[in-house]
């Protein structure tokens, strides 16, 4: 992690200058029906079935330095996900991208979590065709500050995650994980727990004896050199890929496959990854020291690779702010 | 049955007064934010955790013939879901009683699906008590037309139902289905799979071939003169306790235990049971007729005995409406 300091310093620096902006879309902006709109007054109807039955897929590319992330990705794990559900955007993929970045850059935020929501709109599944109730789903395209899973300052030292035991993630026979959703009950269920522990980061079985994901993240264990990570009953995460590119590049064996419990135990490393704080460090488990209780060095390596791709054309997309 | 044919009657001279109405309400309602309007145009803040991860939990009483009916049971109900979600109503039980009482009354509605939502509100619960978000949650409550999960000309029939062979309910350790949610991922699939199979009403088992319930329904199997429902992993329906009050009135046994899906093929008879619909039968499962294909005697005692209780005064609450 020897670029964190300098990662993160710039980060400040936009930061600082983000809240002095006088634009009121800073705070955040929302694309709702056509409006834009300040994301803090941006309303929705109650009758969309995205609220009455959270009947819906997003996706969450990120802006970093003013640079899009892996948007191509996303967007293509949105389609994904909308085929599944049987959604589709009012928008087509290429108005949708153009939506976006102009969201972005009408907001001057630098560094974004940017959200693209698609509902079943104002039809229940149940109700017939025929029905008076017009068929078409909406979207939703949310833009704000960047959004830290795990805080700059924490990142430095590594978090304290624990195992849930008062809750299981949903079964991917009853909900799809792969189809991003936010159906997020037994994931509050386990940060309720991590609370009540002392922890902020809970890592939720697959009720038989495998660890699957967390809160809103990935998870990836490493022993002995190589990375071992969940390969059902999670989100096939973006995040998760580019940890994965940067593992190939520096020749890190990587296993998707069942991650048993007891792998978190004996693990040389840990660390969790999202598009919401990237790779975020853990250095205690239940209370214990993960291996010396300090980042690692394959933690750190891959810490590295991913904020430096985040600066390859290849994998951004640069946005026209208006100044 | 033989109170079907005049209950539906009376129910179709009120609806046909209802759709006369010059009321802007009469088509739905909605308090909002201290503030009611048209349910149609009724919209909350896209930054609800209520949307953002489903954090909510709800409950639905319902208006028949002018009468609340087991208002209170309800109202039991959603302070059970809120204490075990840790959420608070930013309204008393009698605030929200009179307001929903109100409510109904402005909106002219006789025969009413009535939802009480409680939301956690901006906060998410990742984020600390500090934070500059409010920490208080949300109510909305909306007033509509009755709905039939199955259509008064379809309970005088039955309808078909289907095992779902895609998709498993939500397990309990996962989500808790007693705490009645909006996460309906796996419901929704059940629906999907019930529409491609010519069927609207599918049955989800637990994964581990026991019958657990459908899309906002409970289900009772008949058998040999007794009735059987599912123990676990199902919401504890209030139409399903009456169900139980009425079995009992007539020494019906009830068991309430696994339910093995093979239960389901051997039943003499069938029935469903929501508020939104009440006792709906079930006669033909998979293609095949149940029993003789015909609505048999429980259910339709069952039927009737529901439906007189909705006039009962111990069971509920008269509007006043305004004239």
């Amino acid at each position: 992690m020897s670029t964190m300091q300098k990662i993160f310093d710039s980060f400040q620096e936009r930061q600082a200058r983000l809240e002095q902006s006088e634009n009121p879309l800073s705070h955040g902006a929302a694309l709702i029906e056509g409006k834009i709109s300040s994301l803090y007054e941006a309303r929705i109807p109650i009758l969309d079935q995205g609220f009455l039955h959270s009947d819906l897929t997003y996706d969450v590319p990120a802006v970093w330095d003013g640079k899009l992330f892996r948007f191509d990705d996303h967007l293509d794990r949105l389609e994904a996900s909308c085929k599944k559900l049987r959604l589709k955007p009012p928008m087509s993929r290429d108005e949708i991208k153009q939506a976006t970045i102009d969201l972005i850059a009408k907001s001057g935020i630098r560094d974004a979590y940017v959200q693209l929501i698609v509902t079943r709109g104002f039809r229940f599944v149940r109700e017939p065709a025929s029905s008076d109730t017009p068929d078409s789903n909406f979207i939703y395209i949310l833009v704000m500050p960047y959004i830290w899973i795990m805080p700059p300052q924490l990142q430095q030292i590594g978090g304290e995650a624990i195992v849930a035991r008062t809750v299981r993630r949903i079964p991917p026979g009853a909900i799809d994980p792969t189809v991003k959703n936010l159906q997020w009950g037994d994931l509050i269920r386990g940060l309720l727990e991590a609370q009540d522990r002392g922890s902020q980061y809970p890592f939720l079985t697959d009720g038989d004896a495998n660890i699957t994901e967390g809160a809103g993240y990935n998870i990836v264990f490493v022993k002995d050199g190589a990375l071992y990570t969940a390969r059902k009953g999670v989100l096939e995460g973006v995040t998760r890929r580019t940890v994965f590119d940067v593992a190939e590049a520096n020749n890190i064996p990587v296993h998707i496959d069942d991650v048993p419990t007891s792998l978190a135990f004996e693990a040389d490393e840990i660390f969790m990854c999202t598009t919401a704080g990237g790779v975020m460090p853990i250095t205690k488990l239940e209370g214990s020291p993960v291996g010396n209780g300090e980042i690692g060095p394959i933690t750190k390596l891959i810490w590295d690779g991913y904020w430096a791709l985040h600066y390859d054309p290849k994998h951004t997309v640069e946005i026209k702010y208006e100044e």
